[in-house]
């Protein structure tokens, strides 16, 4: 606990996998790219699910459970998503294992007990989704179908990186079905607000909503919406998407309804998720060398109480005091722990709290007990003061606000700081050699402009916002016509 | 819709299979052995993990998360859990596909992808989770460790039912690791009583708590807990298990602790799960002949408003109403649903919601807005009554608690009815033949015995009630002396 951790100016990418290790987050496994997600980790993730899954219940959704494996035969139907995922399968092929003959007490995979026909484990799950769905869909009458999955997915990467990238990963996918474009295009855009209301309320981070290029949509999308956050370092964070489907999947499953003037139309689709990963752009956003920063409203111990004592008398008077502290703060639904552990000394548990981004310390003093006070320090600021004992309550309800809304300002603050609008590729690569963060550039709207570019630069089309305005424009590459900038940055 | 069940009387078990299905909770996949499960369906599971999440909270316990896949090598650590789950794995022996030379648009598995080791999809998750805990403890000052995992399981059985057995199902699995025995044996009992508390106060199902017979235990358990339910057709379910570990996966894994006293132990542990298999067991104790009867305390809708209406000037009225007693009801905090479509019928409405189970449904037409009342029905005893307006909220909460109460006391008396005390084996299949239920009967304690009796009857033992009373008597097989009674009966 002692050693310091790496600074962010020193080597973000080493501060970053520290932190989630020695912050309790998170920790690799011996499985080859999958993580455990610990106790507090995980108490943060499932402060994100019931959010999440309050805003989808909200908006008319419904949770519902798929197979976790997908035949191939489905998989493939649709062949843009087969193939943009067909490299990073994991395959089922066997479904039992047999005493090995060779090695006693070892086992071996029963060669008389290959599948038929191999299981994918879904990467998502649209395959098995629209499979369901065909059984499921007549009429107009039985649309729309607005159902979410909260579910592990798998997907085989090469280079993984605890929560930012791992081969099994926790998400939540929405699969809907429309009687209408115009529905499923609205809905996918909705889920897209929701995400950027979820990331904005309660992450505290700032996020650009916008479309996806072609080449950077989801296999299989029409048009993928998402949001892009942007990191300390100046890489930008795809956080969450949402895409229109158009007819592909009830194409490729066949998925036809009557419509209300009788004829026959295949369903419109979306689909969209967030994941674990929303983890990393937390605490990347937020953190800082002293450790994890973590807004309140996700925060799982939002305020802790420190005594500072000698002998167990005056810790009995003390603790009488932070009990008190401790019922009132938690009436007011304030999540609160009164850490007496006699086995560590209060410097150890300052820095324990600092490094675990608990919002706000208060400390209990023999001297407090006498001036009817109380210390509390603000992990945001890190700053500290006495206030009374008896406006400890309302003080603290005042700060959880407060430290919300400060997280969010200053990473607005630095995110508008980095987004930085270039005329020609030489600001463009100085900025994003020498600056870094989101660059807002003129593009020609082709696949071969933005490959050269994510080749000579590494930068690619992070999005193009929603709200980017009609202007003439030059491209920053080839200098051809373009009527609006789209952000470009190197990405996570 | 207007289509009957099958009476439970006539084909208890394609009744089931019909409900599941007609009531819109579960179906059967593409995946062989895989449900998809339904949002009702669903709904009814997030209850159930709520109340029981709660709970673990409650007793200490914090929420984690393991990887799906386990290697091979880690698997068969402990050789007897390893046995006892080798042959239903789902094995993992690729990570990638491609392009199927011969067959345009298809796929195959890569061969060059080969994993060096077979990933086992997780049956159950001791050894994945013992290889970590290793990591966390060092010291008595790390334990007890008390984590749950929300997750999904494979195994691979071949004859599979919704909810009762299935390939893939969802569950939660709580793994702890202790300093002493008798605290492992406190935390493995303590769980068994949360799960009967679960089972009796909220699913409304009366239950035998006991102890499995070693040929019954958990494979690598030391001592298995159980609780014990019996469905109506007299056949026992085994609703939730908690497992002493002793000190096996601690060997297997070389898992070490310094204790207070400074020398070197194996840590202690415990397993302990319910799952899906739960909702099997709620349908099949409470549903009738018409559909699914649920318990207020877990039923997504608890009260159902459907107006009876000639246009939309009288709809209009009773809407004022309707929409005035659900903000009542929601105050209330309970679930209430006004089901005002006009494309389905008030009779097919009532069908359906009694097909579903909704506890108590309210009807108002244009005679109950004269006369100021509105109709009530409970689903559990399919009754009628006129309600004064004024006093339904009232009344409504009184039925949610009443219902809940005679679910159980209904339950209870049918499985108290079916608990027959036999004295000798033609007794025992008698019973077993015609009448079913549990069996009190005493047994020489011998695998063989037990054995020889599954053989003969398909009957096993259920468990040793841990309240059973210490008596002189003899096997019911045997005829050899015994001191305690068990239960057997045929189960699911």
């Amino acid at each position: 606990m002692s050693k310091k951790l790496t600074k962010r100016s020193e080597d973000y990418s080493k501060w970053y996998n520290e932190l989630v290790v020695r912050a309790d987050l998170a920790e690799n496994s011996a499985v080859r790219g999958c993580m455990v997600i610990k106790p507090y980790g995980y108490a943060i993730w499932e402060k994100m699910q019931a959010e999440l899954d309050r805003m989808f219940k909200e908006t008319g959704h419904q949770n519902a459970y798929f197979p976790l494996f997908v035949p191939k035969s489905l998989f493939e139907a649709e062949e843009k998503n087969a193939e943009g995922f067909a490299k990073e399968c994991a395959v089922v092929t066997h479904y039992r294992l047999k005493n090995d003959p060779d090695k006693e007490g070892k086992l071996m995979v029963d060669p008389n007990a290959k599948l038929e026909e191999e299981l994918v484990v879904r990467p998502t799950s649209e395959a098995i989704i629209w499979n369901t769905y065909k059984n499921w869909i007549q009429s107009y009458r039985d649309l729309p179908i607005l159902v979410n999955q909260w579910a592990n997915v798998v997907r085989w990467e090469m280079r993984t990186r605890l929560f930012l990238r791992t081969a099994e990963f926790l998400w939540q996918e929405g699969h809907t079905a429309h009687a209408t474009k115009a529905e499923a295009l609205a809905e996918a855009e909705q889920m897209n607000d929701v995400y950027a209301d979820f990331a904005e309320n309660f992450m505290a981070i700032p996020v650009v909503k916008g479309l996806k290029t072609e080449s950077e949509r989801f296999a299989g999308a029409e048009e993928t919406y998402c949001i892009e956050a942007l990191m300390q370092d100046g890489k930008a964070l795809q956080a969450g998407t949402s895409h229109f489907l158009g007819q592909n999947f009830a194409k490729a499953f066949d998925v036809k309804f009557a419509t209300k003037e009788g004829t026959q139309d295949y369903v419109w689709a979306t689909s969209w998720g967030v994941s674990t990963r929303l983890m990393g752009a937390l605490i990347m956003t937020h953190s800082d060398d002293n450790g994890l920063v973590l807004p309140p409203n996700l925060a799982p111990i939002q305020v802790v109480i420190v005594p500072i004592y000698k002998g167990d008398e005056q810790l009995a008077q003390i603790s009488e005091v932070a009990n008190e502290l401790v019922k009132d703060l938690r009436a007011k639904g304030i999540s609160v722990k009164f850490d007496d552990r006699d086995t560590h000394k209060p410097g150890f548990k300052f820095n324990e709290y600092e490094l675990k981004g608990v919002p706000v310390r208060i400390a209990i003093g023999p001297k407090d007990l006498e001036k009817g006070t109380v210390e509390l320090a603000r992990r945001d600021t890190l700053t500290k003061e006495f206030v009374e004992r008896t406006a400890v309550v309302e003080k603290v309800e005042a700060l959880m606000k407060e430290i919300q809304e400060n997280l969010y300002e200053k990473s607005f603050a630095f995110r508008d700081a980095h987004i930085t609008t270039v005329e020609n590729f030489e600001e463009f690569k100085d900025v994003l050699e020498n600056k870094g963060g989101f660059i807002s550039a003129h593009w020609d709207g082709t696949v071969e402009t933005e490959d050269k570019i994510k080749e000579l630069t590494k930068a690619t089309i992070r999005c193009i916002p929603l709200d980017a305005k009609e202007e003439e424009g030059q491209c920053v590459y080839t200098g051809k016509p373009s009527k609006k900038r789209v952000l470009f940055a190197k990405a996570y």
